[in-house]
């Protein structure tokens, strides 16, 4: 049974409806997963909407002042504008790498606004499923562009990225060494690199973005007919943020054009339709007795190669069952 | 029933037997696959003691005139070197990305090389499996090098980088424009890079080296403690092929001291075995008749955004039986 009201309530602005609703999508007792399975279906007409940005950069680098600053500029120029921060770390220790979320004062104060940490549950289904049914939501309350921040650990940006139609970079200026922290293949997800606090060091903040445009033109291929955009910004001074806008927008609009912004989305929706179908069947497939029985051992005598691994995952799909 | 004459023949290093091994290994039919498997469980405990090395780049970069040049120089000094060349074209169109593998022809006539297209299937089982198998089949034959070549089209790269300990990326000099018909993170999976053909234009060569290792030092953190090689050669004049060996055999001496190496083939096969398994899950689960009625139908919907992914991932599963 949908609750109407509660979509009604939503959908007329409500934000307290809002945060219930997206409370009720976090939840995973049994019982609210369906109800709020019911809910998504009822809001999906009204979804979709938005321009989903995904934004990452190493601790320190400024995330939550750059998006404050950045949706207080949107509000004021129409916007309505929602923040999702996924933070990997948060169900591991009780602490959180993305740091108290009321950083954003100003702009959660706004009516315009809504921030909220999307809770990490370590499955996928957890992590990436609530905060894709979380977009979902805001996007029917309403929001024409919605925020997922997250930083660089763990499989989070990569789950990110595959959930929004821009992602962004956040560099420091001095790149050498917060580089280093970063996986591998974060930069090759980026549609737009910032070198944020540029009030730190002009001078370095140029040669960054000089190092890594050329580095970005030497091992991309240009999107869309253009080069990945390399940005300034100093979020404390509000330097940058229209020109980021600017290029978020022409890239959005040359991604319309082509195509690709309409692709991209078909091809998330599949690509997250096929990534739980295989979810579902790994976890029955652990969960089967005999496979459970079998499962330590052979892994260990793969990992050690006295077993050769196509005849462990055959011994194992035939304990499971599943024969080609 | 193990084949002790083709194993005994194969060991003592008979050349006929090594190949009859590798087509055994590389047959679809349901009975060979099974003596495959008998063969490769028998040939385990003898194989694993080669370097594996993946050299992948565009058409035109002359794979063949380096790994050809590198091989004389190594079965010089005492190397016994096996090539496999992995071919994502070849059973498309019939024709072929790396072209007539006679072309290695004064490599192919020495007795201490062996040189064989490995065949693709389509599938991963097919396209993966058979060639991990042949690299064992090789080494248990006791080749100490194991050349995995590739081209940059498909998921190729990425699974010679997964079944292999060193992956090479063969560039041009004039970097620019090859690059671009390049997948986005290829030289992502580069432990080094090689500027070929430096007899062409000695300046440019130099330059992109530079680019290289700078984009390189930048985008990428160093591994085992120093950044990715970048160097030049000419495989037609025999130039820098040392300095490649001297690069290649350091690299090995650091990831052994490190336990990297070690480690880096037991997740390989622990990969592998978990991909096998979700291949296998994957294909039956797409068999299943009620899944086949319904998945165009919910595949298109989910698409065209009129439903929600989790949703259709959820009622395919129920089709087929998988809750949880």
């Amino acid at each position: 049974m949908v609750d109407a009201a509660l979509v009604e309530a939503l959908r007329s602005g409500d934000r307290r409806a809002l945060a219930k609703a997206i409370t009720l999508v976090e939840s995973s007792l049994p019982e609210h997963r369906q109800r709020a399975q019911l809910l998504i279906d009822a809001l999906l007409p009204h979804a979709g909407k938005s321009l989903r940005v995904g934004i990452t950069g190493v601790p320190g680098v400024g995330k939550s002042s750059f998006i404050e600053a950045l949706g207080l500029e949107l509000i004021a120029s129409g916007h309505r504008v929602a923040v999702l921060a996924v933070d990997p770390s948060s169900s591991l220790s009780g602490g959180s790498l993305l740091g108290d979320k009321t950083r954003m004062e100003e702009l959660s104060r706004r009516a315009e606004a809504f921030i909220r940490p999307s809770p990490t549950g370590g499955t996928l289904g957890g992590v990436s499923g609530r905060t894709r049914e979380a977009i979902l939501v805001c996007e029917a309350a309403g929001y024409d562009l919605v925020i997922v921040e997250t930083v660089g650990v763990g499989q989070s940006e990569t789950a990110v990225a595959n959930m929004t139609d821009l992602f962004v970079l956040l560099q420091l200026p001095n790149a050498g060494d917060e580089l280093q922290a970063m996986k591998k293949g974060i930069v090759e997800l980026a549609d737009i690199v910032v070198v944020n606090k540029s009030d730190l060091d002009a001078r370095a903040t140029e040669r960054t973005c000089s190092q890594f445009a050329a580095a970005l033109s030497l091992l991309r291929p240009p999107a869309h007919g253009r080069s990945t955009p390399v940005l300034a910004a100093s979020a404390t001074r509000g330097e940058g943020l229209a020109e980021f806008w600017l290029a978020v927008e022409a890239l959005r609009a040359a991604m319309v054009a082509s195509g690709e912004f309409a692709a991209r989305r078909r091809r998330q929706a599949l690509a997250w339709m096929w990534e739980l179908i295989a979810s579902g069947l790994d976890l029955r497939f652990r969960a089967q007795p005999q496979v459970r029985a079998r499962l330590p051992q052979l892994a260990a005598a793969v990992e050690a190669g006295s077993i050769d691994a196509a005849a462990a995952a055959r011994q194992l799909l035939d304990l499971a069952g599943v024969r080609d």
